[in-house]
């Protein structure tokens, strides 16, 4: 039952054999529309579901893992719509990102990706050889991390969570160096969002490509995040979860080294092991 | 590291200062693109990862929930690919759905779903209205549950789950009947894939609308999943972990019932709960 405010509700709690009522906090979804801007030229590069708050890096992590951007020098610019006919509340729904190339170009790239993957047959196999033809590069080698680094990652994360404690509703990406030190999380009901979040903080930071860094997200690793995580240059993807078989494909592909299950003093790596040094377990 | 076969892996396992190899099984993941066709019109309406299997059932499940069809007669026969130019292994990953209506009607419910929420501005309440004006009809009042019945549902669902327990990667979603026996589960790698192929199986059995059956699903209530649950006329939507507030708003504007956080004997009424009955606790 809502109330008035975001994300406040009234719950009816069931707990064994008694019910009552109270508050809660829900995780906000709310629609983000992407629209790429190059003079007079605007169109729409897409609608999705997110959390509201770091809308600009969402946009520019999103476009970061399409191909689109590469450079914090590629957006000239990003706000919130502030055109007439659209009214006060809505105008946070919708982030304008001014590109240095004319979003003809950017757009067509957007349109290649798609067309590749269906017109050639869509298959895990022809899926990657699209993205090679793309924008998407091999990994460089390294860095090399001990494996209690790793092991020490869920941990950091979770401190630094503020979402989850309250609602269990928010996955979570964060950003690591290679000795396991903390750079930045971020939150969103979407596991895509968080890293789309998470890589667009860094691109407008100047950051990327994120070699020689360790990113971490909650659930699982998918095909997309496993991209997303080559996109942005981030050389070793960890996930308290199961990766797809064709995370794994893509992993072996460009180089990414792919950690799961990494929870409860353990984990598993299905690609890239070379990164991971054996020699720091049990110290 | 992959192997030959589908999913089959080798691993390294670090356990709290061991390492050894193993084999692993991991969830597959692979494109598929859905085709609409009428006569000799032929038009893609999605392309989604997804683990194969139960693929017409995607199909038509993904089509009820975006409104494309209502009725088994909507679709005159579902088919994999059969082109020449496509080769052999390619033809699994792509569906043809023969429609009853011509495509272009279908389409343009597709895309009317799209400009609608992105011409009007973007935000939730922009959202619902546009799918109120759309297909999206609210729910008849019923079925009364027993609370004691839906702390049943998730020891029945993963009893019921074959996938979970080898790969650790795939999601789940599960249908019940108002006395909590369950009649079908269909699994992922998606979320929102297992919920279309639950869906679609019941559109195919002439069994939709589910009105007086209960669904849950693993993971969180996005506005996706509710949307999709409404569509199929499922009048109780239960899901182990949180909604978002979108779920919520949308789950009260169409007379859902949302129930969280259904695990270890409890669980949170979000939306609906005139059909949940408590009598029925403790007994």
């Amino acid at each position: 039952m809502r109330e008035r405010g975001r994300g406040r509700v009234i719950v009816d709690v069931y707990d064994d054999g008694t019910s009552s009522r109270r508050p809660d906090q829900l995780a906000t979804e709310e629609p983000l529309e992407i629209r790429l801007r190059h003079g007079a030229d605007v169109t729409t590069a897409a609608v999705t579901m997110r959390t509201p708050g770091a809308d600009f890096e969402l946009a520019a992590g999103f476009l970061t893992g399409e191909g689109v951007v590469a450079h914090p020098d590629d957006v000239r610019r990003i706000s919130y719509c502030t055109d007439r006919d659209v009214d006060g509340a809505q105008r946070y729904n919708i982030v304008n990102v001014d590109l240095a190339l004319p979003p003809r170009t950017a757009l067509e790239r957007l349109e290649r990706h798609f067309t590749m993957t269906s017109a050639c047959g869509v298959c895990g196999k022809a899926t990657l050889d699209a993205l090679e033809q793309g924008a998407l590069r091999p990994l460089p080698p390294g860095p090399d991390v001990d494996a209690d680094v790793l092991l020490r990652l869920p941990g950091a994360m979770r401190e630094a969570q503020g979402g989850f404690e309250v609602t269990g509703g928010l996955h979570a990406a964060a950003l690591f160096d290679a000795d396991g030190a903390l750079i930045a999380v971020r939150e969103d009901v979407g596991r895509h969002n968080a890293l789309d979040k998470l890589v667009g903080w860094a691109l407008l930071a100047g950051r990327t490509p994120l070699h020689g860094h360790i990113v971490l997200v909650s659930g699982r690793s998918s095909f997309e995040l496993a991209q997303k995580a080559v996109a942005a240059g981030v050389p070793i993807l960890c996930s308290v979860s199961a990766p797809s078989s064709l995370a794994v494909d893509l992993a072996e592909r460009f180089g990414l080294t792919l950690v799961g299950f990494l929870r409860d003093r353990r984990f598993n790596v299905y690609s890239g092991g070379q990164r991971v040094r054996v020699g720091g377990l049990g110290r």
